[in-house]
């Protein structure tokens, strides 16, 4: 019973925007200006989303990180925060609110509200993080908007995250900047509001880069097609898992990345470095080429929920 | 694993706003009027906010109301909702699904977005919900506006929820009143709407009259002073609890009324039905009186978390 009011008190200490109320009313109340507002509210849940025996400020990191990845996908400008927490060991609680303050401080973002509960002894954790965002002038870009003849790009680098989460199930540690890419994913923010006005299309590849790709196709009502060979690997991914076909697939099967996924009509460059990986089409579904020639479809395109 | 997907599918059946992107993309954008906004989340968990064999249709139309009377308690208008939601027994989901449907179209409230996860396997559900509303014009009260000399006054009659919840308890379904404002709390919206302009301070009573009105005057840096014998009970309460001081102890210690608590300057009437149980004063703390003798304060106030 203590345990939450400790909780929201080390939330308290860095809750101090004036629409969260010092966290102790019904609800916030934020201004914002005339326009759109984009809201996302995704959920970590302990032995689903991570490890039972990842650290806390991990969890927060990525907590953090995986929704403000939702707003990079819309361009969005991220405004405010509410927090949905199951209470547990208090010495976690109390290192996932250190690391929760930190994270959105490096973001500005604001904790406004939210709620906490204790389950039974034992229950697996189930962190919930709401986002509000300002969508940018133009509009906020849609998984649907893609055009036959668009090419498709990626930010940075795909298959890290997953090789670091293969790494931390066996308790390794190295190579760090893998496994850094699947506990610490980075969210794509300024990227994000670069692209919006340029791409008919954008998503964050939360679930690898393939079955991202074919749900936005299937959004958009197109085929698309993806060239393995010109998928961007990291330096550590090749030294660590080569780069014949089967290390190609695997990264581009893997979850995790929060990179962004985006459409351009073909012959404009994106405004930021990213790497162009394949094309949409009338028609519908994915296929898979390996230097020029069609590859087989993996059993699975990516990590299904 | 098709659990899920059924699952958004039921939802996509009524999320049809355009807004929800179809349940389809990275999050929702929303477009709104210039001005604030008020945002909540709160959670409801199995076993510890409903008994586990509560009906799926009892809880989805709980998590609607609990938040919603978050809003009412800021006078404001609801815009959209987003579920964060942890799926289990499939026939269970698709009536939950259906019910939240049912609850959402009842105050014309779209979904919008929100996230599900399948947990490990006898693991207790966890559901949250965000809304976002429109504040009122003249902007929304805080719990912390009571002014000294203010009355402090209820809307509707309290106490019915917590002897519900006494009764669902034994398994008992009678008097039907009774359980059902346990299972079905009514959130006082247009009330809420109709009081903003005129209250100081104004909240939801959630977890009991006396500790949420020590929450408003704690807010507000004041006292408040409660005539247990002013309390308005219902007739099914009378009926089943009695009228003496323990009976009207027990009803305003009882958590999950949903009415809504407020100060007014002394002398004014309250715009809706409402009635007149203390007032605050300069000072801090909660006193107590019956029949215009002081009463000692009981143990617990409310429901603490």
């Amino acid at each position: 019973m203590t345990g939450e009011f400790s909780f929201i008190d080390r939330l308290r200490t860095f809750a101090t925007h004036p629409a969260a109320r010092g966290l102790a009313d019904d609800a916030a109340v934020l201004s914002l200006p005339a326009g759109e507002i984009v809201v996302t509210h995704d959920i970590l849940a302990e032995a689903v989303h991570y490890l039972p025996d990842t650290a806390p400020d991990d969890v927060a990191a990525k907590l953090v990180a995986v929704n403000l990845s939702d707003l990079a996908a819309k361009g969005a400008r991220p405004l405010a925060a509410l927090l949905g927490y199951t209470l547990g060991e208090s010495a976690w609680d109390m290192a996932f609110a250190a690391a929760l303050g930190e994270a959105l401080a490096r973001h500005d973002l604001p904790l406004i509200g939210g709620d906490t509960v204790r389950l039974v002894a034992g229950s697996p954790r189930v962190l919930g993080l709401t986002l509000v965002g300002a969508a940018p002038a133009g509009g906020a870009p849609a998984r649907s908007g893609a055009k036959a003849g668009d090419a498709l790009w990626v930010t940075g680098t795909v298959g890290d995250a997953g090789a670091g989460l293969a790494l931390c199930r066996t308790g390794a540690s190295e190579p760090a900047e893998l496994v850094r890419a699947y506990l610490r994913p980075h969210p794509m923010l300024a990227e994000g509001q670069a692209l919006a006005p340029q791409v008919t299309a954008m998503m964050d590849v939360s679930d690898g880069v393939l079955i991202d790709a074919a749900r936005m196709a299937a959004a958009s009502g197109l085929a698309v097609r993806i060239a393995i060979d010109a998928l961007p690997l990291s330096d550590a991914l090749l030294a660590h898992a080569g780069n014949d076909c089967d290390a190609r697939l695997a990264a581009a099967t893997a979850g995790d990345d929060y990179q962004l996924l985006f459409a351009l009509p073909t012959g404009q460059t994106p405004i930021v470095a990213a790497t162009r990986i394949g094309a949409l089409a009338e028609g519908e579904g994915i296929t898979l080429s390996w230097q020029g020639a069609p590859l087989t479809l993996p059993d699975s395109l990516g990590f299904a929920h």
